[in-house]
C-alpha cells in the first residue's frame, strides 16, 4: 500500500499538495489543547473542498433532533458539537490577485504536524495567474501552557513579484455546520468591534446561551524589522480584521503575527468576557511568539515524558501509537470536570454529543495510565454530576424510585440519540459507567472514591437493573429482552450475554462496595441512605435474587458464552467466506441481512470476557475467542483492539498483532475512507490499550502493578511508560528482557512475568 | 358519550359552528369518486385552522426521504399523496369585508354529508364585523358519472345588507403540503389562462412530471335570474379565476354555479391537456347544475343497490357502516388498474403512498362482495403489474433468481417506507399478496386467473420465501429469523408464527396452483417457464423440502400457536391490568417498554387464524383467541375487526359485538383523536368484514355461498347485499330467520346455517 503521509517517528509529514486529500488532512493535522481544537484549515483564503473546523469544548447546540418516524421516549434535541466562529482566517491578495490554493499553481506543498512540541507548519510556493510567486511558511498552535490562546506565524516571501502586498488577518463567525438538521444558524452576533490595538467578536450560541469572545492583536515585520503600515481596521457584522498593506519588491518577506484567545462564558462572567478576554490576549502576545511558543513546547515535553511509546523496528507502528497518544492528550486534558471525549474530538463534526460509553471502556484505561490519577477521575466525576440526569433520563423511560440510565450520548447528561435500538435499548452503557469505577477504584486503589462519589451511582444503577430484568416462568430465571449489546449488528435481542453479565456483576459490585462503605465510612453511609432513601433489606434481597437468577446464555456443549438467545438459529458462517466484494458488509448489504447474519460488529461476548478476564480460565477464553474471532468483521474501531489483547492473553502474538494493525493507523492509513470527517479519537485508547495492555500485558493484580509481556516478531523493542499511584515508570521489552525502570516517585514492587521486582529510583 | 354529530341513517350532519372541530370535519365530510377527492375545506376564504386537501388519484411526488439515522437500502424517496390545486375556492367580499367564519360572528350553521347521493351541503348565517348578514347555501359533489368533473352550487342570500356583493371562483395551484420532509414545493406551474368563457391552469409536479389541468366554468343568477354582471378575468401566476361584482339589496340572493374539470397526464397526452379539459368542462357544463347531480345521483343509487347495508336497533352502527361503505365507495371504483387505496384515501396527506397491505387483507373482501369482480381483480392486477419492481425491490436487498419482496407502502410499486423494522422485516405481507390471489380464486371461481397472472406472482413470492428461510440446526428445521409480524409492537423477532404460517402456505399453495395450470393450462405453463426461468424439480423439491421443516412456534401444553420465538419469557400481564391512564400505550409508553411488554397491537397469530381458520377446529381457535385477546391493546385500526369475527367463530356473540363497537365509529366518533389528519381508510373494510363475515357468517365452501348469522342482542335487524359469481343477493338476517335473495342474476344454491337453500328471483 502507497502511503499518503510520510511515515516519521514524531511527525506526520504531507509533501505535495493533493486537493483531493485536503479534508482528509485537515483531519489528520488538526491541532487541539483541551479547550479547543482546529481542523488543518488553510489560513489564506481557499475555495476548493474543505471542511472549516473550530471546536471550543463544552459548547454545544441542542438540534433539533429529525427523524423519519418518531419513537415515543426520543429526546426533542440532539446536542452537537459547534462549528465556532474562525480565528486562524487571513487572506493573501498580492497585487490584484488573491491567494487561492484551489486556483494557482502550486509549485510546492509541504505540512507537518509535529507531535512532540504540538503544533502545524506548512510552507509552499505558489504562482498566481499573473505569475507572480509567493513562498509562504507557516507555524501555528494551541497553547497547552495558556489554553485560551491560539497562535500563528503566517510568512509570505515575494519570489518574483513587485507591488502592494495585503494580508487581512481576520475573525469570522458567520459559519455554519455542515451537519445541521434544519440548516439553521447556531451562532447570533453580539458584538463586533475593535478596542485599542485589538479586535474582537462577541457571539452567543442560540437556544444554549453560551457566550463566546474572541480577541485578536496581530504584528507584522518587514524583512525582520517590525512594519510601520498601519493596520487598517476591517469591520462588518461577525467580522472583524486588519488590513496591512506594504509595498514589497523580489525576496522580501513579510511575516504576520497572529494571536487569539477565545474565552467563553463557561470559565468567565458573561460581561466581562471582552475585557478579560483582551486582558488574556495582552497576556499573550506580551510573550511574543518565540515566548508563547517556548512555554507550550515545555507543557508537551511534560506530557511526553509520562505517557511516550518507543517501537523499534517497526517505522509505522511507532508514528501510528504517537499519532493516537498525541490526538488523546489533544483532546482531553483532565482540567475540567464539565468535559469529555467525543467520538472525532476537536476534528469534525460527525457523532455530535461529546460522551459515549467508549470514554468508560477505551479511555480511561489511557488516562489512568498516563496521567496523574485526577485526570481519569474527572471523567469518573462528569458522570457522577450527571446522576440527577441519568436519573430524570429513565424516569421518563418508565422506570422510578432513583433508578438511572445513562445516555448513549450527551453533551450535558441529557439523552440525545435518537434510534429506538440504540438510545433505549444499548443499556449495557450504564454496565460501562460502573466498570470504569471499578477500574479507577483498582488502579489508583482510592477506595474512598466510593465512599464520596461511587456507590450513590452505582445504586442508581443497580436500581435500574433491578427494573429491567424480569421473571421468566418457562426459564424459571430472570431475564433481560429488547436489548442491542455492543454488536449493533443485532437489535432488540433477549439476553445479550454481555448485557446480563454487565447487569448481574453490576449488582454483585454494588453490594460490595456498600459492605466497604457501610463498614469503613458509615457516616457517609447514612448521608447517602438520606439521599437516596435507600432500603437495605429490601434492596439488597432483590439484588441477590437476580444475582442468583439471572439467565446468562450458554452453548454448553461447546463451552461458549452465547450472544444471545436465538444465536444458534443463525446460519454459522465464517468471515473467511466472505468474498472481498461485500466488504464490509456495512457497505454492501442491506440493514436486514446484516442483522440477521451470524457476523459481529465488534467484540460483544469478548468485551465482557476482557472486562472480567480474571474470573475465566485461560480455556474458557481461548474457546470463546475462537468461536467469535472467526464471526467477526471488526466494522467497529472499537474491536480489533479488545480481540487483539485477548489474542495476547492466549499466546497467540501474532495474531494479536495481525488484529493490532487494524486499529495502529486506522486514521492515517485512512482504511474506511471516512477520516475527512474527522479522526477516530475514542478507538486511538483502544490501540493504546492493544499495545500497553495486550503486547505490554500490564495488569493490576491484587493492588500491585503486574506485566507478562509478548513481543510481536517485528517489534525489536517496546517501551511505555506508566503512571501508577503517584509514581511514574518506564517498562522496557525486547526479546531478552524486560526493564521496569522507576522515573519518579516512591519505591514499588511490580510482578515482571510473574516475579516481584523492587524498583527504586 | 356526547357525540358531535347528528346520528342519522343516510347523513352525516353537523350542527353549529366549533373552530376547534374543523380540521376533523373536513376529514369526515371529504367527498371523493375515485378520480379525485376533496376535504370538506371551506369555499369562501378561513382564517383559522385548516388542512387543505384536494387529491387526484395517481399523483404523486418522490419527496425525499428523511430519517435520523440512514441505513443501508433504505429507497431514496417517499411517494406522498400530493395535495393539489385547490379547485373549490369562491372568496366572498360584502362591501369592504371578507366572508371568513373564523373572523365573523357564525350565527347559525349546518354542514351535511349525504351518502345516498354523495354531496356535501352546508347552510350558515355570517354576521360581518359591520353588522352586515349573510346567509349562505352550499351543495357540491364530485361527479361519479363523469369523475374528471366537480360541480358547486354556491348561494349568498343579503339578510340585511345593501350594497356591493363581490363572489370571486377561483383556481389556485400556490399550494403546499402540509408533510412535506423539505418544505419543498411540489408542483410547477406551466400556464395559468383563459379559453373562451373558461379559466384554466395547467400544472406539472415536479420530479414525477405528471401533468394536470384545471378548467373552470361559472354562471351566476340574481334572484332566479342569470346575472348579466361581466365576469372580470383575475390572474396571477397559478390563479385564475372570475370577479363578479352586485350591487345588492336585503334579501336578494346571489347564486354561483362552478364547474370545474380536472384532467391528468395519466389518462390524456399533455399537450392536448388543455384543450381536452376545456371540451370535458364545456359537455358538463352545459348538462347545469342539476342535470350533473342528477347523472351522479343514479351513479350512487346503483353503487348502495348492491352494497347496502341495513342496521334495525341500532342508529349509531347504521350511521357508522354506511359511512365505511360510502368512503370505501368514493376512494376507489376499480375502473383503473394503476390506482390502489391509500391508508387516508382522499381525506388527507398521512402516510404518503397509497398502498400497503390493507388492500390485501382489508379490502378486496369488500370489493369481492360489494363490487363486480373485476374491481377486485383490477387490485390483483395492481399487484402483477409492480412484479418486476417487487423483484428489483428484492434484488436491492440481496436475494436473487427472481425472488420478489413487494413493497411495505408503494405508489408505483418501488419501495418507499424507510424503517427497518418495517420496510426491510415486514415481510408478512408477501404472504397477503398470495392469499389474497387465494381469496380471489375462491370467491369468484375464477381459476384461469392463476394460469394468467396469478402462478407468475406466486412463483415469485416462493422463490423468497425459499431464500429467506435458513436452515437452524439447534432446531433441526428452517427457521425465519428478523422478522416483524403484523403485530408492530415487537420488532426483529424469530419466528413469528403468522409470518411462517403464511411462508409455508404460500409454497403450499404455489405448488397446487403449479400442478393446475400445467394440467389444465400446459401453454401458458410453458410461457410461464420461458419467462421466469422456472426449473421445476429444483425448485418445487425445496419448497417441498421447507413445507415440511418450517419451525412453527407452539405452546404446546397450553395447545397455542406461539407468536415467536421467546414469547413466553415476557412477564404475561393482561390488558385489563392496564391503568386507564396508561392506555393506549402508544402514547404513554416508551417504545422499548412497548416492545419488550407482552401487549399485541393487533391481531397476530389470530390473524393467520382467520386467514385459514377451515384448517383449525372450533376448539383451537377458542384457547388461542383466549390466549390472545386478553393481551391485545387493538391500538392498531386494523385489529378488533378480526377479533370480533373470530368471537363470532366461537360464538361469543356478545363479545364479538364488544369489539365490533371499537372499529364502527372509529372515525366518526374520533376515538384517537386524529381524525383530523384524514379517515381510516382502509380499516373500514375490516369494519365491512366483522358486520358480513362477522355477524353475518358470510363463507365460501367448496365454491358455495355459505352463512351463519349471529345478532347481537342490540340488532333487531340486519341485512346486506353481496355480489357473488354474477349474481346479488339480499340477505336478511332477524332473530327468527335467515332470508336470502336473490336480486339480480341466475338461480343459486346457498348455504344458510347449513341448510342448502335454493334462490331465484
Amino acid at each position: 500500500m502507497k502511503r499518503y503521509y510520510t511515515t516519521d517517528e514524531w511527525s506526520v509529514i504531507e509533501e505535495g499538495f493533493d486537493p483531493t486529500f485536503q479534508e482528509a488532512s485537515e483531519s489528520i493535522f488538526s491541532l487541539g489543547n483541551g479547550h479547543m481544537g482546529q481542523r488543518a484549515n488553510f489560513e489564506e483564503n481557499y475555495s476548493g473542498e474543505s471542511l472549516q473546523g473550530t471546536y471550543i469544548a463544552g459548547i454545544y447546540y441542542p438540534d433539533k433532533t429529525r427523524v423519519g418516524w418518531w419513537k415515543n421516549g426520543y429526546p426533542e434535541y440532539f446536542a452537537k458539537v459547534l462549528n465556532a466562529p474562525n480565528w486562524i482566517g487571513i487572506a493573501v491578495r498580492a497585487g490584484n490577485e488573491d491567494l487561492d490554493l484551489h486556483t494557482c499553481k502550486v509549485l510546492s506543498f509541504r505540512r507537518e504536524l509535529n507531535m512532540k512540541h504540538g503544533y502545524l507548519e506548512r510552507s509552499f510556493i505558489a504562482e498566481l495567474k499573473s505569475g507572480r510567486q509567493l513562498q509562504v511558511n507557516t507555524r501555528r498552535f494551541l497553547s497547552l501552557a495558556a489554553d485560551e490562546i491560539g497562535a500563528i506565524r503566517y510568512s509570505v516571501r515575494s519570489v518574483n513579484f513587485e507591488g502592494t502586498l495585503e494580508l487581512l488577518p481576520y475573525l469570522d463567525a458567520n459559519v455554519v455546520n455542515r451537519d445541521a438538521n434544519y440548516d439553521e444558524k447556531f451562532w447570533e452576533i453580539l458584538e463586533t468591534g475593535f478596542k485599542a490595538d485589538n479586535a474582537f467578536l462577541r457571539m452567543r450560541t442560540r437556544k444554549s446561551g453560551f457566550e463566546v469572545c474572541y480577541s485578536m492583536n496581530c504584528t507584522a515585520e518587514i524583512n525582520g524589522t517590525a512594519n510601520k503600515a498601519k493596520m487598517q481596521p476591517v469591520q462588518r457584522s461577525g467580522y472583524a480584521g486588519f488590513k496591512i498593506e506594504t509595498g514589497i519588491n523580489a525576496s522580501d518577506e513579510v511575516v504576520l503575527y497572529k494571536y487569539v484567545a477565545v474565552l467563553t462564558s463557561l470559565d468567565h462572567k458573561p460581561d466581562s468576557l471582552v475585557d478579560i478576554s483582551i486582558d488574556t490576549l495582552m497576556q499573550a502576545s506580551g510573550r511574543r511568539f518565540d515566548g508563547l511558543f517556548a512555554d507550550h513546547a515545555v507543557q508537551w515535553d511534560e506530557k511526553w515524558s509520562h505517557s511516550n511509546i518507543v517501537i523499534k523496528g517497526d517505522p509505522e507502528a511507532q508514528q501510528g501509537i504517537r499519532f493516537n497518544i498525541f490526538q488523546l492528550n489533544q483532546t482531553y486534558t483532565g482540567r475540567d470536570q464539565r468535559l469529555n471525549i467525543g467520538p472525532k474530538g476537536f476534528t469534525g463534526e460527525k457523532y455530535g454529543g461529546s460522551t459515549y460509553w467508549d470514554t468508560e471502556a477505551f479511555l480511561i484505561p489511557f488516562y489512568l495510565s498516563t496521567e496523574p490519577d485526577h485526570v481519569s477521575r474527572n471523567l469518573l466525576l462528569y458522570r457522577y454530576k450527571h446522576l440527577d440526569k441519568a436519573i430524570e433520563n429513565a424516569t421518563k423511560l418508565g422506570f422510578n424510585q432513583g433508578a438511572a440510565l445513562y445516555p448513549m450520548v450527551t453533551m450535558n447528561g441529557e439523552e440525545c440519540h435518537n434510534e429506538w435500538e440504540i438510545t433505549f435499548e444499548e443499556i449495557h452503557r450504564n454496565g460501562a459507567i460502573a466498570y470504569a469505577i471499578y477500574n479507577y477504584v483498582k488502579y489508583t486503589g482510592e477506595k474512598e472514591y466510593l465512599a464520596q462519589y461511587g456507590l450513590e451511582v452505582l445504586i442508581a444503577l443497580s436500581r435500574f437493573w433491578r427494573q429491567r430484568v424480569n421473571w421468566s416462568d418457562v426459564k424459571g430465571k430472570y431475564v433481560i429482552l429488547g436489548v442491542t449489546g455492543p454488536n449493533e449488528y443485532e437489535n432488540n435481542v433477549n439476553n445479550n450475554w454481555y448485557t446480563n453479565r454487565m447487569a448481574s456483576w453490576t449488582l454483585r459490585y454494588t453490594l460490595e462496595s456498600l459492605d466497604y462503605v457501610m463498614r469503613e465510612h458509615p457516616m457517609q453511609y447514612q448521608q447517602l441512605v438520606n439521599k437516596t432513601g435507600f432500603r437495605y433489606d429490601a434492596e439488597t434481597s432483590a439484588w441477590n435474587d437476580i444475582i442468583k437468577n439471572l439467565y446468562l446464555p450458554l452453548l454448553e456443549e461447546r463451552g461458549i458464552f452465547l450472544q444471545q438467545d436465538g444465536f444458534m438459529d443463525k446460519e454459522q458462517r465464517m468471515v473467511s467466506e466472505l468474498s472481498p466484494a461485500e466488504r464490509p458488509i456495512n457497505q454492501h448489504w442491506s440493514w436486514d441481512r446484516i442483522l440477521r447474519s451470524v457476523f459481529l460488529k465488534q467484540a460483544d461476548v469478548l468485551q465482557g470476557i476482557f472486562f472480567f478476564e480474571d474470573e475465566f480460565t485461560t480455556d474458557t477464553i481461548r474457546r470463546n475467542f475462537d468461536f467469535y474471532e472467526p464471526r467477526t468483521v471488526h466494522e467497529s474501531s472499537l474491536s480489533a483492539c479488545i480481540h487483539s489483547i485477548l489474542a495476547n492473553r492466549i499466546g497467540e502474538v501474532e495474531k494479536a498483532y495481525e488484529l493490532y494493525l487494524r486499529t495502529s493507523r486506522l486514521d492515517l492509513d485512512d482504511y474506511n475512507k471516512e477520516v475527512a470527517e474527522g479522526l477516530h479519537i475514542t478507538s486511538m485508547g483502544g490501540t493504546w490499550m492493544s499495545i500497553v495492555i495486550g503486547f505490554g500485558g500490564l495488569r493490576i493484580k491484587e493492588g500491585m502493578l503486574s506485566f507478562t509481556p509478548n513481543l510481536p516478531r517485528k517489534w525489536k523493542y517496546l517501551s511505555f511508560i506508566v503512571n501508577f499511584r503517584g509514581r511514574v515508570l518506564n517498562i522496557g521489552i525486547s526479546e531478552k528482557e524486560t526493564e521496569v525502570k522507576l522515573l519518579k516517585g516512591d519505591t514499588l514492587q511490580v510482578e515482571v512475568n510473574g516475579k516481584i521486582v523492587n524498583c527504586k529510583l
